[in-house]
């Protein structure tokens, strides 16, 4: 390889800081908009985990319920690339991956949360994935940087926003026989076109 | 393979929505109660925390402060099950799982825990593990969904039923001597049947 | 191997029970503690969260914001020690090892955070890490436990101490080309000595 990479940081990011982590100095009201602050972080690591959950399961009925409908995401991978605008070219995307020949495990750590306001955030997330497509006999496996932008809507937070940028990424044939003892994708995964 | 598996979601988990992560709009005793619920969160993670480093490191000790002694545990694999109604059958089938021939790795990642009330709760997780038989000459690796419940009992937090269902479950025979430079469980764990 | 491992425990590893996760029974100003608390538990989270981001990023501009100055490191692995005690060491270190030769993963999950007071807290991690040292054609992986001190100062979280000893660890050579599709550090690592 002779590829060059840009920089990953929270600047080319586009991350910014968001509300402080410092309890407020004000009255009842104040401290109500901290809890609330606080829930939201929590509300906002969990609609990442429910995303992860759904990738697997390959569940696009609640992924409905994570991803905004005007969703815009950009994932860059080593050996492709999704470049999608809206929730059903992902749903559809899905479909041509997550069939009863593959097995996924898409995993994110380390989330760096920064609320901007009381409906909008970003997040940092550290991937770390295995994606055996067994028809095609290939496993790809790897991390990635994720950054994301959250809104709030209607009391709900959806991912906005989503984009990643690969830290590494191997292709590794398959040349055996999987010794799979069981394997939830291949009832509920998609029929392979 | 020709297995059918059932569907994994909120509902076949038998998990409903909990308490709405919105801040009171009353006044400071119901804010105290917005914070209990966030501590109460915390405690509950790092409960399940506690959990998956006494499994890996066998320290049945400290696992009776985190599972409650009538636990119920439903764990398929896709070799294996575990049906257990307490803690002292729980440690029992560690101990033969967990030998010096054993290496342990569980980690847990994604919680979704959902407050049901001040004293119960329920989680989901997502599990990754790598657990090397050496004995056996057997290397099983997979992921599984959990889910759980938890309730609050003297001011502690348990773990009052467990379950999980895999996603993909791999068994690969070991074939050459691991090149282990170091081995936790080799001095820790349990003597082998 | 005929190691003799110690036993890695709470007492071990010299961790004691923080600020309990119980919300104060007092008035505003507690409960201005309390949820101050919890804000200093979610910057304590991303603290070491970015330590990771920036470990695989070897980002060591970003990292001087993460790790206090004085910073005391005793990391124990299989085939390797690190005992350092300044940032500055730790920094030299990292261009050894995060060369554009390596692929590093470093993966920290299960924290256990406990507050001893407004300004310093300890944590425990569970780490597993995957490490291509290329040209030396070796892979390390494996799992360890973390135990760390954090101190707050002028507003900020540092890591202040930091210390881990491995479950497990395996040092596999590199037998052929890696199939990398993508490679982070291969422009933005270090030159290899």
């Amino acid at each position: 390889m002779s590829e060059q990479r840009r920089i990953l940081n929270k600047q080319t990011m586009g991350i910014a800081d968001g509300l402080p982590l410092q309890a407020s100095e004000g009255g009842i009201e104040e401290l109500r908009q901290d809890i609330q602050r606080l829930m939201d972080m929590e509300a906002i690591k969990q609609l990442k985990h429910r995303y992860f959950r759904c990738v697997d399961t390959f569940n696009m009925e609640e992924m409905k319920t994570v991803l905004h409908k005007d969703v815009k995401i950009r994932f860059k991978g080593g050996n492709y690339e999704w470049n999608l605008d809206d929730r059903d070219q992902y749903i559809a995307n899905m479909s041509y991956a997550f069939t009863k020949k593959s097995i996924g495990q898409h995993n994110g750590f380390h989330p760096e949360i920064q609320m901007l306001s009381d409906h909008e955030a970003t997040g940092i997330w550290y991937l770390h994935d295995n994606m055996w497509i067994m028809n095609h006999k290939l496993k790809t496996h790897g991390t990635a940087l994720y950054w994301d932008r959250y809104v709030k809507e209607n009391g709900q937070w959806f991912i906005a926003e989503t984009a990643y940028e690969r830290l590494y990424e191997l292709n590794d044939p398959i040349t055996d026989t999987l010794n799979l003892s069981t394997h939830y994708l291949g009832t509920h995964g998609a029929d392979p076109q």
